[in-house]
C-alpha cells in the first residue's frame, strides 16, 4: 500500500537548521588575553588558517565541543523533545566525527556528506573571560564548502521551520545553498527563520540581511547589538520600531538580562530573563533562545510562551561552561510552565 | 665559556612524567548504561578499534579534553608553579594536536615525536554517572608505539623524580621504554614513582607490579582497591602493612572520601580529604593527588604536607567535571596552606 499523496506534505520536522558546522575550542582567560590579542570582547572574528596556528599557539589549554551556532540550536530543540534535522559541513576527520557524533547522539538527522578534501573541521575558538563573556576567533575550514547541492529539497520541505544563520553569508557558495533552501520552504508553504548571528557580521552583510528581513524572512531572531547595528539605530527601542515597521515579521529580540522582547505587528511581549545561581559563560545564550522560541513557534505555541521557552533555555546555558544545554531541556519545561504538559 | 661538569648533574624538573598520551571524551551517563555495555563503575577497560567505534555510536554527546593519568599529574604540577617534562606518543593527527598544544601552553615540556602512522591518538571515553563516579573504556590507539627509542635520557636524568604509570603495561613497547627510564634515572641518583592506575590493571599485571614495589621503585602512589589488589589483601590496613614490609618505599595511599595514608616505614601520616561543596565528577582524583605529593616530595617538604599538597588538589579536580584542574592549584595552596608561601 502507498502513502496517501497528502501524507507526504504533513511536516517530519520542527526545524531543519542549516548552519557553519564547527567544533568549538573553549578556554579561560582574563581581558588581558583579549587585548594582546586585539579581540573584541562579545564578538566573533574570522581567522585564516595561519591566524588560527598562532591564536591556538598562544592560548591556554581548552576543552573541544561540538558547537556551531544553528546546530547549538538544534541540540536544544532536541532536548525539549523537538525533531529536527541539520545540514552543514564536516570534513572527514577527527573533529568532523565529533561534530557528527554529537548531534546524532541527540537524535537530530545529520546527513551532509562530509568534505573529503580540503581544510579541516572548522574550529572556534571561545575565550571566556571572568565576567562570563565569551570571544570568539572561528576559522571556517569545510565550512566554505558548503553549496546548493548539499540542500537536500525533500528535508527542508518537511521541516515546519528552515532555520539559517547570518554566518553563513561568510561563504560564497553558502549563500546559494541558503537561496535555495529559502524557495524550497517558501514552496512548501514553511516558515523560515534567520539569525543575524553577531554585530560584526551585520556589518559585513548589512544590505543583504535588510533585503533579507525586508521580503525573504518569517521569523527574525537577534539580540541588541545586532539588530541596533542591522537599522543602524542609536538604541534599542528605536530599532524596535523599525522592526514594527514590518507587520507580519516575527521577531525574537534578546537582550542579556534584560530579557527578550518577541513581537509580531503590534503583538508585543516582554519576556523576563529565567534567573539563575551564577552566569559562567553566556557562550550559547542567543542560540539557546532561538532553540526554545523556535520550538515552541513549530509547535504553535503562543508567542509569549515561545519567549518564555526561550529564556528558560538560554538560563540552562549559560549556567555551565559550553554552548549546548547539559540538562534536559523539556524537564526544565515541565518545572518553569507546568501548564505547558 | 663552557658550563662546568657539576652543573649538568643539576635537576631541571620536578618531575618527569611517561604515560599512555590520551584525549577523553567525557559524557555523562545514567547506571542503565554502565549495564548495558557490561562496564564496571569506576574502573578502566581496554577497548580495540572496533569495540571503540561500538561505544562511541552508543554514547551520548561528549565533550572532549586532554587526558591520560601521568598527563593529568603534569598539569596539575604545572598548576602547582612545578617544572616538568612529559614523553607520551600521540599520533600526528587532530587529537594529537590538541593533547600536545594542552600540555604545553601549561609550560610542560612534550617533545616526543608523534607516530605518522597506525593508529590513531588514543581515545579514554569517560562515563559520569550522577554519583559522581568515572568508569572508563580506553582504545589505546598511537600509545602502542611507544618505545625505549622516545624515553629521552638527558631529560630522564634532569628530573627530580620520573613517574611512571602502570597502565603503560598493558603495552608491551612500552615495558621496555619504562625499564630504560627506571635505569637511567636510578643512575642518575633520581627518585622512581609508580601509580599503580587501576584494579584491573594490578590484575593483569600483579607480578610484574609486585616485582617493580619490592625492587625498583622509590615511591608508590595508588588507591584502596588498587593496593589492596596488588597483595590481594582484604582490606586496607591488611595493604598497608604489607607495603610497611618494604621500609625505605614512599607510600601514598588515597581513600576517597576517607582521605589519604602516607607513609614511610613506621612514618604514617593520615591525611583528610579536603572538604568541598559538591562532588562533581571523580575523574582525575587521584591523578591529581599524585600531582600535589609528587610537587611537594621534588620540592623537598614534609612527608605530611605532601599528603596535604595531594589532598588540595584532588580537592579541585573532584568539584568540577573534566580531569585537569581548572583554578591555579598554586593559589589553593596559598589558601589553604599559609605557612608554606
Amino acid at each position: 500500500m502507498t502513502e496517501p499523496a497528502r501524507d507526504k506534505k504533513k511536516p517530519i520536522y520542527d526545524v531543519v537548521g542549516i548552519g557553519n558546522a564547527i567544533v568549538d575550542v573553549l578556554a579561560h582567560v582574563d581581558d588581558a588575553f583579549l587585548k594582546r590579542h586585539a579581540l573584541t570582547k562579545g564578538t566573533m572574528a574570522l581567522v585564516n588558517a595561519d591566524q588560527a596556528r598562532g591564536i591556538y599557539a598562544a592560548m591556554p589549554p581548552g576543552t573541544e565541543a561540538s558547537g556551531g551556532s544553528v546546530a547549538n540550536s538544534m541540540a536544544g530543540i532536541a532536548s525539549l523533545g523537538g525533531k529536527g534535522a541539520y545540514i552543514g559541513k564536516v570534513r572527514n576527520d577527527q573533529l568532523g566525527e565529533v561534530f557528527a557524533h554529537d548531534l546524532r547522539a541527540l537524535g537530530v538527522e545529520f546527513r551532509t556528506a562530509p568534505a573529503t578534501d580540503g581544510p579541516a573541521t572548522a574550529r572556534c575558538f571561545v575565550f571566556v573571560t571572568p565576567d562570563a563573556q565569551r570571544t570568539m576567533n572561528t576559522f571556517l575550514g569545510a565550512c566554505i564548502h558548503l553549496g546548493p547541492e548539499d540542500v537536500d529539497g525533500a528535508t527542508v520541505a518537511a521541516g515546519k521551520i528552515t532555520y539559517l544563520e547570518g554566518y553563513l553569508w561568510d561563504s560564497p557558495r553558502a549563500i546559494a545553498a541558503m537561496r535555495k533552501a529559502i524557495t524550497i520552504a517558501h514552496e512548501a508553504g514553511r516558515k523560515v527563520a534567520f539569525s543575524l548571528s553577531d554585530p560584526f557580521c551585520v556589518d559585513r552583510h548589512r544590505d543583504e540581511f535588510r533585503a533579507l528581513v525586508e521580503d525573504e524572512i518569517d521569523i527574525l531572531l537577534a539580540n541588541e547589538a545586532e539588530i541596533c547595528s542591522l537599522y543602524q539605530a542609536p538604541h534599542f527601542d528605536r530599532a524596535l520600531q523599525s522592526v514594527h515597521a514590518r507587520g507580519d515579521l516575527v521577531a525574537a529580540l534578546t537582550r542579556s538580562a534584560k530579557g527578550a522582547v518577541v513581537a509580531i505587528g503590534a503583538e508585543v511581549h516582554v519576556i523576563d530573563a529565567v534567573p539563575i545561581p551564577r552566569v559562567i559563560d553566556t557562550t550559547g545564550a542567543g542560540d539557546l533562545f532561538a532553540a526554545g522560541f523556535l520550538f515552541g513557534y513549530a509547535r504553535g505555541l503562543d508567542l509569549g510562551i515561545c519567549g518564555r521557552l526561550g529564556a528558560i533555555a538560554a538560563g540552562e546555558v549559560i549556567g555551565h561552561f559550553g554552548a549546548r544545554p547539559e540538562t534536559s531541556l523539556a524537564a526544565l519545561v515541565r518545572e518553569h510552565l507546568p501548564e505547558l504538559v
